[in-house]
């Protein structure tokens, strides 16, 4: 990371369950919420600790959404109390984050017991651990980082994730940390964070359910010393470019750790009337069980794909559209002008066999709308993570 | 049935895969279609002979969609060109309608075949031969039929449908053909077909992909002899009564056998703020993959149930909403105001374990919106049967 941040985790003696991330000076703060109307406690109180748009530490666990619960909102605030004890700082700049079954009541035990020695082992070399920490089921850890420059001053922007994989997925599904050392004022920080997960962690799908925890949020230092970014002027632009890359690197791998998933699927549209347009096509196609159900078989079954095209809420003209299927093993149109055309069923089959699928769709407008969607192939795992009892 | 019609099918040795339905006399006719832009060629072509709204014969086909194919619309207006023939009626007075495999080449050989025969060999009782002909992986042949009087005289509808399991799911699921004695016009029985589907087929979920094929149409002969419906009087209520019935029984049977399919679920929404609030949590609930792979597990997680409430695109409040759990087994609250309740979770699993499972959902707004939508639980056949490759 290299990032003038600190973390830990600790928790439980089955699983690391609780981490802390720290920053040495007091962050600048933004924060993008779950649109679901069953938000969960940490959700709630984040939201008011950053009435301010300023925090410095964050406490996240995992194993439970604390959501749903009657005392939830008081287990958050206590959380966040004894964190920010620990770490000599307000309990209004402690940012907190829940992920796991939802509706199970949390005690404060596990924080009580173990927030001491964490708070008290943070290195900067801990963000590995923070990633593990607050995994459910996922397969893998997500993290990702960038360098660049601002007035000749270097600059770092990390993000820790995780995504769709979990006890009980969807109940608090993804949880984003990022941080960085640009100075940059609150407003384009919400503006760039809010900006980036529209074209990032809002393009990904897995089953279509809208978490009640879901939360990404950004803690920015400005210890890099920059000039501070106060407008939407060039560098506003470079920082937003970094974040992008962080942001759509833990959104594919998001995708490619759903549950139950073999591949990664992208969907590009291209030629759209608007980007909006290019939006609802890209993101019906990644959601439908059908097409993905045939990716998973590696099955080019164009007609799936343009018939979650045709459903999809837009206005264009279906008839000039056009699909292919590109992985590493090639490049394979299916089909042109809204038809099927003739194509080696062997060559698809192959393409379809790498674990990285892109489904090109050009709807040939006047228009230069362009959109992707990440999504993932639809399994039996799926169905075996999914139906297990909870307990 | 007793209805005033002739049915009968025929086709591949493999498969009886055409079915034709003929009415001794002309019809009133109106049919619904999909929403789709992709629209099957017979979707074009029945559009066109139903511009007078007029129809006297129906002939149908399985196995292949003849959709997104270059000469679909010159197959299908020569597949009711031989029918009519056969059948000594007009072209313009044919329904056509197919169901299968989207972007194969139909060829004219198996109704050059078949047709003559088949036409040949119409019966009063050949209903379930053309239930299954439509069918595709359907496993059960879907018919209902009620019987009423209007002004002292007999009369019947009936219907017969295939739904949400065949070789290409989804790319042409629905096709339900109804048929009734009433004396109705066309303006009567066009708005009857579209409420009625509105409350019925549009209220089922198996996997959310709309198909380019939908269909469900209705032909009234007259023949019961009762004094012509022509506007929303008393007859008008009963015959809807008698429709709304068929399509219910019908919607109902097409989400029990929804792909790999173990149980049927249906969502009861009462209370809500208007219908629309309650149609629309009805659909969320019956179409998230956690929710139905959860039951499909007999697992009582009301968590999942709750997201899906809270994700619906609708106003209201999600602390006043409680949830329960029923079926022949018994009757369980699992969540109130909002929130988890204690419950017992052997009495919920058992309940859960029967194979019609109502979740109803009191919104306990001020309003008194009521709605109700039917899917299915997601198993690991429906992987199966749609990870399977197409030939």
């Amino acid at each position: 990371y290299g990032l003038p941040l600190k973390s830990a985790s600790g928790g439980s003696p089955l699983k690391n369950d609780i981490a802390v991330i720290y920053a040495l000076r007091p962050c600048v703060a933004a924060a993008v919420y779950t649109q679901n109307k069953v938000k969960g406690a940490p959700i709630i109180v984040t939201e008011r600790h950053l009435k301010d748009s300023k925090a410095q530490a964050i406490v996240a666990n995992s194993g439970n959404a604390n959501t749903c619960n009657a005392n939830g909102i008081e287990i958050a605030e206590k959380v966040c109390e004894i964190t920010a004890a620990e770490l000599n700082i307000k309990k209004e700049d402690v940012i907190v984050a829940s992920t796991g079954v939802i509706g199970q009541p949390l005690t404060m035990t596990p924080f009580e017991e173990h927030l001491p020695a964490l708070c008290a082992s943070l290195t900067e070399f801990g963000s590995l651990e923070a990633c593990s920490a607050i995994m459910t089921t996922d397969t893998t850890k997500k993290q990702a980082a960038v360098e660049f420059t601002l007035n000749g001053k270097p600059c770092r922007i990390g993000g820790i994730a995780k995504g769709s994989g979990m006890i009980n997925p969807n109940m608090a599904t993804m949880l984003c940390f990022i941080t960085t050392d640009v100075s940059i004022n609150d407003e384009m920080l919400k503006l760039a964070l809010s900006e980036a997960a529209n074209v990032t962690f809002n393009r990904v799908c897995v089953d279509g359910d809208t978490s009640t925890n879901d939360m990404a949020t950004i803690m920015a230092s400005g210890a890099a010393g920059n000039v501070e970014i106060i407008s939407e002027n060039e560098d506003y632009e470079v920082f937003f470019g970094g974040l992008y890359a962080v942001m759509t690197n833990l959104a594919r791998e998001m995708a490619r750790d759903g549950e139950g998933a073999t591949k990664l699927i992208e969907c590009l549209v291209v030629n759209a009337p608007d980007t909006l347009t290019a939006h609802v096509i890209s993101k019906s196609v990644i959601s439908s069980s059908l097409v993905k159900t045939a990716i998973f078989a590696a099955d080019a079954n164009w007609g799936r794909i343009l018939c979650a095209i045709g459903y999809a809420d837009a206005q264009f003209d279906i008839d000039k559209v056009s699909v292919d299927l590109i992985s590493q093993a090639g490049r394979i149109r299916v089909c042109e002008n809204g038809s099927g055309i003739e194509f080696s069923e062997g060559k698809a089959h192959n393409i379809l066999l790498e674990d990285e699928i892109t489904i090109y769709i050009d709807v040939n407008s006047q228009g230069e709308g362009e959109a992707v969607a990440w999504g993932c192939d639809l399994s039996y795992d799926y169905i075996k993570i999914n139906a297990e009892y909870r307990t």
